[in-house]
């Protein structure tokens, strides 16, 4: 009797991940997996980046939620392709998730394709989707010692946005330390201060984004 | 050749779980799961309800963490037991973890222990400590739509605290909503909104802990 036994789930998720990923890239679409905690402003920023980037770029979006379909209504309202993914559980969304649901997307006319994560600072990190990128926002109101206590999705990340910050005069959040322990992690993190309710650094994030691919 | 396979990780879970339980109540203390998400401030209530109940009550902590011992470091300023569990990667905490920490605290010495989880709005609730009740912690900048999209957490807490109360004025945050989704999902939680800031509704919330026992 031959057991085969998966005792790496990472690399197994890893396979069907350059599966999507030469699928995503034959399609010529540049795809990113932004990831934060919950409540962070990922759905936020997303609307922000939508409505300043879509005259010129066509954009395709992936939300993934353990629950609900909130979110991808709220894309729907913007005039883009939408897929909601319900993880019925899960903490984080997996490449076979991403896999099964692209064909539902019209690939041929998206030129970016931004998979919102489940909101989770820790397990989204470890799974690779099949993207060129992986951006995270971080909400101020979380506080600066989230890289100390999340460091990998810091270390995964290739922009780290830091939303919210038309708070910052109620907050006590040192702002100086927060970016320093992540840079410190990840050197070469690309770090945004953004309000998503008064668009203060939306603009910049913007123009870095489309100047990616 | 006689294979055996563990088909239910969280019945295995609940076995290690009673042992805790059982180790716990035969030491007369009382037992809390505390969880939210990243940043929901779950550390600052913990300051808070020490700071008013640890002359009548002795409270002892573990603290969870992926990495890192600042939560643990600042429990440890006000003077009780504490310990850090640093799960390395793991985004909750699991019985186990807590059955291998517990002799390091003086359990004769502690009334009520409460575990500080994993900020995580997710996996937390799935797996049980031997604690007997989970409390959650959910800061009004995450949004009224988490109960929706994070049903689990709702259902499975006796109480919830709505914490930052003091930011309410400069968000959109809908209390209403937030408090009766919470409550389809879950008839019998507790709701208290809370400023661990201003200590708004703090001594409310430690009324209610200390006549639990």
């Amino acid at each position: 009797m031959n057991i085969k036994v998966v005792t790496k789930i990472l690399d197994a998720n890893d396979r069907i991940a350059d599966t999507n990923r030469r699928k995503l890239k034959a399609a010529g679409i540049y795809t990113i997996n932004l990831m934060g905690a919950p409540g962070a402003g990922k759905t936020s920023l997303l609307e922000c980046v939508i409505g300043r980037l879509k005259s010129g770029l066509r954009i395709g979006v992936i939300e993934g939620d353990i629950a609900g379909t909130d979110d991808a209504r709220r894309i729907a309202l913007h005039g883009v392709p939408v897929v909601q993914i319900n993880t019925g559980g899960a903490c984080h969304l997996d490449a076979n998730m991403i896999g099964s649901v692209l064909d539902s997307l019209p690939l041929a006319e998206i030129d970016v394709l931004i998979i919102e994560n489940v909101g989770n600072l820790v397990c989204p990190a470890e799974f690779s989707l099949g993207e060129d990128m992986k951006i995270m926002v971080s909400s101020i109101t979380e506080g600066h010692d989230k890289p100390c206590k999340y460091p990998l999705m810091f270390q995964k990340s290739s922009a780290l946005i830091l939303n919210k910050t038309d708070l910052l005069p109620y907050m006590n959040t040192d702002m100086g330390k927060f970016k320093a322990d992540a840079l410190s992690l990840n050197p070469k993190i690309k770090i945004f201060e953004v309000s998503c309710k008064t668009q203060d650094g939306v603009g910049e994030f913007c123009d870095w984004l489309s100047g990616l691919r």
